[in-house]
């Protein structure tokens, strides 16, 4: 604890601006917990993980509480080689040198732009005020962390165990590079409930269960990290109510995170049910779901179904194809492989005009089903994604 | 053989306008071989294989030889349950009936909207008609099998083999739903090269080197079919000779439908090498060619390198990522898994204004490599597909 830090919402926060964005926002953060955190996190998949995924596993490996956390947008650290790694621990001993917290419980985190060494020069310079300063887990703190995001994704909840009331907060950002498993998004979760050593699978669950969920582009990111911090202390509690709400709070991030979508105007959750096999459903709501065709009907309003039942024929997944029904919320589109005697144009087409709409493949084969979040692939994306690095 | 058709370049042919297509352009082809076609023929791997696939598959599978084919545009009579099996037997039998040729010679092979009924009356009406014009082997009919295509694809080639003089003649369509295993594409290739058993491989082995190393968007289609008639007599030939022409026209087919791919500005060579193995390359070639980020930094002309390094680690493929370099044509990116020391920005950007280039990765893990032919994603990607149903 250091004299004159406010800590609220569990943490001490601080923000900066030191030209890691071109559009001179907020870059920087440093969150900073009461005591140690008991923590626990599920990263990337991708191969050319960044240098702040590698540090922070070799981290959570170690075992060690986490004191401190910064955090910076408009540049990844990824793509850096062995550069990347010492960047880290540069700014970590830097860090430890200026607040005495040792170097080893300090977790940096990093979105951005990838390929381009990280301006750790710059981030240092920033660090003896971002020290200084302090306030409560303020809207800020959201806002420095964002990059293409359009707005920020914070979620607060309370929650009753044992008599006894806990809380979580927690941030987010994320709109493009957004696909299982993660997607290209950055997520600290903090809370006073405290944790033991069931933490790891709990949080494994729950992400499975959202963020893993969700898909903007199809593309994994390179940084892509969901952490989970503990400042509870001893007490009776159960680990179900805090599952639960952990669950709310993660589903809740992953809906703002799907909202707030590269040029996203729809959001779809693709439902694929009835399948033979849990892997089965998820092959068949992941190409539908990241269909480039099935994307661009969404958009244009226009239920072309046949292009979902064409992506379902090319995900792999199992199934007879003339058991196959495809619906868009309530209304028939297909029955058994052809177009349902019921086929409305205008129902369907109105349904598509919605903000939030399913489609649900009905694949007859089992009961296993799984779903996935998606959007619809808009002149905007390209615009964005067309100019983003420039 | 039939008074007054007039056979050239190996076939006879007529076209149609039935209203299939909404432009009134031509949407029926019939093209009759002089005598009847030894064949084989490669097909979609999508589950949701279209009527004419299953029965063409049928076909193949009876071994009898080919008199006569009845190629619609407009309609892909797919998602069409068993009805669209029916549809095909009664539009063969109504052929069967007014030209004596057997049913079961006859192959009907469509393209187009998935999910509608295949309009069998209309067509039914133009037999009479197709049946009674005749034409060589011209523009006309590869332009009656097109849809979104905005160029029409043929290509012609004769070869010596024993110092005989052999011919191919051949066409295509494609421009979306277009990724292995096929593209949306129908190929139609004739020879008066004498074939036998060994034809299957052979055709797979070209099939396997052309069409389906190119992506437009990453979606398989329902009709996908690439066809290889032969009429030619017994000859001392040389399979090697017809392997290598039948290679240079399915290579020139394949360039000529990426280039034709929908919204597409450029064809971008993703050529991944010194990979561990073969599948690896394939995985990782893959992904990056049909990345949206990738695509779309192509589209928007910036030399992104990070984009194509983070699809790479999302591959699935096996590689160190400090090992991993990256160029453009011939200009370094990254190297050792950064920045490449000699990077220039002014230099990579020139490459990426050419409407061909290449983006070259290297694994340096092994000797095993692949490259598939890409497109940029642009606004006008979005705009024909999210309006071409209606």
């Amino acid at each position: 604890m250091k004299d004159g830090w406010i800590y609220r919402s569990g943490i001490a926060s601080s923000v900066y601006s030191c030209g890691l964005k071109k559009t001179g926002q907020y870059d920087l953060a440093l969150l900073r917990f009461p005591k140690p955190a008991c923590w626990t996190g599920c990263f990337t998949q991708n191969r050319c993980a960044a240098a702040p995924i590698i540090y922070a596993k070799s981290l959570l490996k170690q075992g060690k509480d986490v004191r401190l956390l910064l955090i910076n947008s408009g540049n990844a650290n990824a793509a850096t080689g062995r550069e990347g790694l010492d960047d880290i621990k540069f700014l970590t001993k830097r860090i430890e040198a200026l607040s005495g917290i040792d170097s080893e419980e300090i977790i940096v985190s990093s979105t951005g732009v990838i390929g381009e060494p990280l301006p750790k020069e710059r981030i240092s310079a920033a660090l003896p005020e971002l020290l200084q300063r302090s306030s409560g887990f303020e809207d800020s703190v959201a806002d420095a962390i964002m990059t293409t995001d359009t707005k920020r994704k914070i979620s607060e909840l309370s929650f009753y165990s044992h008599g006894q009331l806990f809380h979580i907060w927690a941030m987010a950002k994320g709109s493009g590079m957004i696909f299982p498993h993660l997607a290209t998004m950055l997520v600290f979760i903090i809370t006073d409930f405290p944790l033991s050593e069931w933490k790891g699978n709990l949080l494994k669950d729950v992400v499975d269960e959202s963020f893993n969920k969700i898909t903007v582009d199809g593309d994994m990111s390179t940084n892509d990290s969901v952490f989970l911090f503990s400042i509870g202390e001893n007490a009776k509690a159960n680990k179900t109510d805090f599952k639960d709400a952990l669950m709310s709070v993660a589903k809740e991030l992953s809906e703002k995170i799907v909202e707030d979508g590269e040029g996203a105007h729809k959001i779809v959750n693709v439902v694929v049910k009835n399948a033979s096999g849990v892997e089965d459903a998820k092959k068949a709501a992941s190409k539908i779901a990241n269909s480039e065709l099935v994307k661009t009907a969404i958009y244009g309003e226009d239920p072309n179904w046949g292009r979902v039942y064409a992506a379902l024929g090319a995900s792999g997944a199992s199934f007879d194809p003339l058991k196959v029904s495809i619906s868009f919320d309530d209304k028939p589109a297909c029955r058994n492989g052809k177009k349902a005697k019921d086929y409305s144009e205008e129902a369907l087409s109105k349904i598509m005009k919605h903000n939030r709409f399913s489609i649900i493949i009905d694949l007859n084969a089992g009961d296993a089903s799984y779903n996935i979040f998606t959007t619809d692939l808009s002149y905007e994306y390209i615009k964005i994604n067309a100019s983003y690095r420039s």
